[in-house]
């Protein structure tokens, strides 16, 4: 049976090729100038997947931009599984930041990588990636190793949200059944250090609203004798937080998984280095929830962060106005175990319960997403493991990602 | 003699048809679109200083608009009053809620004004007021009934902070020189309860900017890792001022003037209904320092508000940004002895002291005024309100005002 290595060497310099087609085309879906082109991207992928060996293809509408679907079954009595990735990029701007253009790939070789790469927009996120799965199937549907059935879901509003993916799943429970979900959209420890990510943390997003008098007043006239709806929120913002920068909301960590001492010990194996990560961001020190390290409070905590505010006057120079409304849009990353419907309730409940008479409060509910964890001795854990050291030669370290995807 | 009454009767028509003419002109400094109406507004306020009997009159030039001056000496030995006003009006916006069109004066009867008055933008900030000082050079000129020499400083820019006019102060110290400077830019209790304003506060405003990392980054990422710079601002301002809304400022209250309880008990009879106050502002509740009325918050007690936030994502729905910066501007409203320039430097040094490690503070102080109290055994107060007494028929109530003029 023909080995990987060999097909590979076969037929790199045609799968190089094919993807930096894909990689040519600006699907940017932030930005409704390149619809024409995100459109284009979806029947790009579709082609793709018949190519590489799909027996169904197909593109479903949504309210926003299609979804790729993509089945191989060889039988229904083998295991499913489920490839999710996602065609769209994120706008390029600052293109002055771009050594090349965005959307003209080129292949170089950098000390990061110094057996070349393709430098373009989407190349490692996620058309690369997605690619990677595309073509595994084509290796294993040729060579007649196919030892699973495979669907693929490729979506393409990863990029804003994926707004449409919720109600799509939902009423494709049926044909989208599977018993394993693979996503490559994540990130890797370093180019040496293989590692999975095993989890992602969920989301409740809320933005607020404090409202004092029923208009904007000088602050002459009237400072010092109202609430100022900002100086309120500020203090409202503040207290959701204690001294050691515990969430302070009522409830809030009820639910949250501990990890064993042995956990912790095995994920502090992974290779930090402090003082390069504050090195990258610029800062003295890092920040955040007594009792944990930085990456421990990144990964397997729950957080709460102010991701905007505004309120009164933000132009140039000075004006000396009360306003009557202040704003913040506040987010909580959420670990395995806490529903993010339950946590945007506690989070509302205590948010109003810290205001003062005079300011009137309004809590609104953005969206959100639970957490997940995927245990290291489950199979599919095993089988990707296994690949990996297959390729890299080590042991991958299995990592929980921050982040919340799609 | 001939008296004002008469007077007044016999060039009432005259006296509205030019204030009218003054009122025509839309001297809105904020907007470059009205330059030349604004420059117009201050050509016509040097005819009509020339017309009421002064001897010297001029217009000065500064960096912004110019500054009209006007002086009627009768005897340099004699005391010498500087009128202040300006010529400058906000701008109109928004229009639709005009009644009639702001630069178009229509004189009518109201509920508020049975005797009628006139509408339009300026009449009653600040183009009535002066005007009224110059119809009454112009009688006590007329009629040789002239006590005092008069000297008047009108500019242009009060609605746009008064930026250029400490400078013409400082420059021009000589010819300004005068016994006591009347000012007629404040408020009145009610249309039936005269009050002279004794007092205004001072001024010290700030913005700050907290940097955290060195660009924005995503909070799945960096969540709950590192300083936030909204949280920490937050933070910040939170911590100004305590549980019972005291300034935390080390310092901040040292030379404040303490009013006897006399004083407090003569502030509390001016008329002032706090149901009516709230039901204006549509507010459940006053809200400030523990200890102090809500008269005495905004007029006889410093403040500190803030007037500006913003930093991470402010557009619609949601972006888990944390932001590399975020912003505020901060005002002080600062009562008698409080130096605006030592309060901003005791903002600063507590300000700075109040970031962790993990973020970086900058305080810019924008601008700054001091507070004054005219004291009212004073000659200058006796005679204004012997004024108000013969004009009403009642003594008038001394009250401070809690802004900021010029």
């Amino acid at each position: 049976m023909q080995q990987i290595t060999e097909y590979i060497a076969q037929n790199k310099e045609r799968f190089i090729n094919e993807l930096i087609e894909l990689l040519k085309i600006p699907s940017v879906s932030a930005d409704p100038a390149f619809t024409h082109d995100v459109l284009h991207t979806a029947e790009a992928v579709k082609t793709a997947l018949e190519q590489a060996g799909c027996d169904t293809v197909e593109i479903h509408d949504t309210k926003g931009f299609p979804i790729v679907y993509g089945e191989k079954t060889i039988d229904p009595k083998l295991p499913t599984i489920l490839v999710y990735g996602h065609y769209d990029v994120q706008p390029a701007d600052p293109i002055n930041l771009w050594n090349s253009p965005p959307f003209d790939p080129v292949v170089k070789a950098t000390e990061d990588h110094p057996e070349g790469a393709i430098f373009a927009r989407g190349s490692c996120d996620d058309k690369g990636q997605m690619y990677m799965h595309v073509k595994a199937l084509e290796f294993m549907v040729k060579t007649d190793q196919l030892p699973c059935n495979v669907k693929f879901m490729i979506e393409g509003e990863e990029e804003v949200g994926s707004k449409n993916l919720a109600t799509y799943v939902a009423a494709n429970k049926e044909k989208l059944a599977n018993d394993i979900i693979l996503i490559s959209d994540t990130g890797i420890i370093a180019n040496d250090v293989p590692s999975i990510t095993t989890g992602l943390r969920g989301l409740s997003y809320v933005e607020v609203e404090v409202t004092g008098p029923n208009r904007d007043v000088h602050s002459g006239l009237y400072g010092g004798a109202i609430a100022n709806p900002i100086n309120i929120l500020a203090k409202m913002i503040a207290a959701l937080h204690d001294e050691n920068n515990h969430v302070t909301i009522p409830g809030f960590y009820d639910k949250v998984e501990e990890l064993s001492a042995e956990e912790r010990a095995e994920m502090a194996k992974a290779p930090f280095s402090l003082e390069a990560y504050q090195k990258t961001l610029d800062i003295e020190s890092v920040f955040g929830e007594k009792g944990y390290t930085t990456n421990e409070r990144n990964a397997i905590r729950p957080t709460l962060d102010v991701n905007g505010i505004w309120g009164g006057y933000i132009g140039e120079g000075a004006k000396t106005v009360i306003a009557s409304k202040a704003y913040a849009k506040i987010s909580m990353r959420l670990v395995p175990h806490q529903d993010w419907e339950e946590i945007t309730t506690l989070f509302t409940d205590y948010f109003l319960s810290l205001a003062p008479k005079g300011v009137r409060v309004k809590v609104i509910p953005h969206h959100g997403g639970q957490g997940y964890v995927t245990p290291i001795d489950h199979l599919s854990y095993k089988a990707a493991a296994k690949a990996y050291e297959t390729t890299f030669g080590k042991k991958p370290i299995p990592q929980r990602s921050g982040g919340s995807i799609p």
